[in-house]
């Protein structure tokens, strides 16, 4: 996957990426989107009490600007957790450099850190790197390719999306991109990510209204997805938006744009999943029925954190009891005798028991698809979700447990 | 492991296993245990919604008999769960059938089943197998053993633990045998299991006190373990006491006992455990320093259930960020700044920063034991839990994705 060169990019935003030397296999690893004269910024992070120094300064920045961001600069291949009073050092002396380099105040300048936690920063491999990346910089679809790529760890796969729109015949663009491929069971909150997602628009908009759509779509997307359930200790979400579109966020621009929102964010959501450490299978979860929509989250988050279930997945194996175990302990009360549950919409559970249409051999087959939809209904309840997660296999295990002194 | 020849059983009890073809495998699957005249009885069951038909027939017959127990019907291979109506009346025709072979009211009849889920259960089969079984009743620790095999299922290992007492010169024996490997997450609730636990006694005590005492137990042992989080449909831990030691629950009789079933509730707690599923690491987790003993149990819990955390312990990796990052999603608020990790006593995290004591190499060789004790402190509270959990290998998955049409 690559980004077409003909997507028309929002207007506004510069990419660049560079080698820094900071992720082991020596690819490039440091990233810096800017957006000169600024845009306004929205941001949601990881609700882990463990959090990166650039989570911590992130929000300061965010907090102390009031939403307004001239530079984003990324690194992959160490998270800058659990690095003490060393790691906020770290992350202020890059928001400087980048500041310096692309004449901005340094608190205009969000820092993102994904990789292995707790190693201490290699701050001035990162510096020495900044004006490598601003003679790199440009605003062309192999830029922003070239940003997206250097945030992978793990990923397997390049994960960007777009969406466009237009009103009273002016054209509004967003773009997204995305890494993580583990540690995914995000759990984002208001100005709180190694998800890291990062969303430019040339929309116009404060900052407070951004929030707002940002935190309506993340509830849909992100916060319904886990690999492995692991929350962690950096996720962040970033809405950068340049207004330089001229399309102001009123009228019918807003639903235009909360729709192009949901889309990007869905879409980037799934690639997540989909390019999860490990994953053959990827599982829709439609739950509905419950009294209210924590409720069917809990039961979501349960059954897609089941070693039982995932395991069963991986090989295709219908094996609903587990499902229904797993459904039972998320401390949510529902009555077995009213649940239904259908695969690929096949029977598979009715009336406090099997289906009397149960085909074993016919599931097994529709559990060999990459992708498929288990519905659960658990009653007559308004509350529902839908949540994407996927199977755990041995490839899951190797790469976790791939360690040499 | 085999049960001495020599070891003393509670009196009053009698023991015994046959095969009534239930079992793939054709092993002894239909396990029953007697006490004529009937013992006081206290049980905890599982606490998922979803629940087996003998857990919920199990639960009535306690409750219309106000904790008496003649007979105890254990079979393996078919867990009696999610089987509707059909389950139901396959439970009670099954304690009908023993207690008209053992001469005992059917709701004196303890039953639990362990196997599959959703697969209707073999009524004829264990009921033909009920005269065997009472030809084949003993009271030796041969019967004992027998008894305490029959119940597993991909157990490895016997799990028994005995323990004895004397007061005033007259000896008070309790034996207790379980089986569990996979799906153990208990999470036991006053009169709630596929964790299954028997435990017999030849103290005199009354169902209220056997309850009292139970709870306690179970909550510092069997609740205080995971081997994949998964809480089962059919978790049972049964303690019976014969009262035929002559000895009353009262006075010392009273410590002392409350000693030895705690004794053996951990003993039995830490085979469960070394026996799971792929286990290749036993690890302790000594969780100090939070308001409450329940803030602690999450954060244990969240961290024994983290698929990086456990990977990790499989290569013996000391990635103590995952542990961080674990304890950080738990949902408890605590300071990273104040918390301090140590692994087998060794330095590991301090002061919002790896310690300047690490040593990666003496860490991974302390975590090449199959047995060690992560420390983690997390400020001044009382708050505390000691929680046994294992590691997440390849052979969890072999052996849960195990799936053949």
């Amino acid at each position: 996957m690559s980004i077409p060169s003909a997507t028309p990019l929002p207007l506004g935003f510069q990419w660049s990426a560079v080698k820094a030397g900071i992720k082991a296999s020596g690819k490039p690893d440091l990233a810096i989107a800017i957006c000169p004269g600024s845009a306004t910024a929205a941001a949601m992070f990881t609700q882990n009490q463990v959090v990166a120094a650039p989570v911590t300064l992130g929000r300061k920045h965010l907090a102390i600007t009031g939403g307004k961001v001239s530079a984003v600069v990324v690194n992959a291949g160490n998270a800058n957790c659990a690095t003490g009073e060393a790691g906020l050092d770290a992350a202020l002396k890059s928001c400087i450099a980048v500041g310096q380099q692309f004449h901005c105040v340094f608190d205009e300048v969000f820092p993102s850190s994904t990789g292995i936690i707790g190693v201490p920063f290699p701050t001035a491999k990162l510096i020495a790197a900044v004006p490598a990346a601003a003679a790199a910089m440009g605003a062309t679809p192999e830029h922003a390719e070239a940003f997206a790529t250097a945030i992978l760890t793990t990923d397997t796969k390049l994960k960007v999306a777009h969406a466009t729109f237009e009103v009273d015949g002016k054209t509004v663009n967003l773009f997204g991109c995305a890494k993580g491929a583990g540690m995914i069971g995000p759990n984002l909150g208001p100005p709180h990510a190694t998800m890291l997602v990062y969303l430019f628009t040339d929309l116009a908009a404060c900052t407070d209204h951004l929030q707002a759509m940002l935190a309506t779509a993340v509830g849909d997307t992100f916060n319904c997805i886990s690999i492995d359930g692991d929350t962690s200790t950096n996720d962040t979400v970033l809405l950068l938006a340049s207004g330089k579109s001229g399309v102001a966020a009123q009228g019918p621009a807003v639903p235009a744009f909360e729709a192009a929102l949901r889309q990007v964010c869905g879409s980037l959501a799934y690639a997540i999943v989909d390019d999860g450490e490990g994953v053959t299978h990827v599982v829709t979860l439609q739950i509905t029925g419950l009294p209210t929509n924590a409720d069917a989250l809990a039961i979501a988050k349960t059954i897609a954190t089941s070693p039982l279930v995932k395991t069963a997945w991986s090989s295709a194996d219908p094996n609903w009891g587990r499902l229904m175990a797993a459904a039972g302990r998320a401390g949510i009360a529902f009555d077995p005798a009213a649940t239904t549950v259908t695969i690929e919409g096949l029977p598979v559970f009715a009336n406090g028991m099997r289906d009397p249409g149960y085909d074993e051999t016919a599931l097994h087959q529709r559990m060999e698809q990459r992708d498929y939809t288990i519905a659960m209904n658990f009653g007559p309840g308004p509350g529902h979700c839908r949540f994407l997660t996927c199977d755990l296999t041995h490839d899951y295990v190797s790469i976790n447990a791939d360690y040499s002194t």
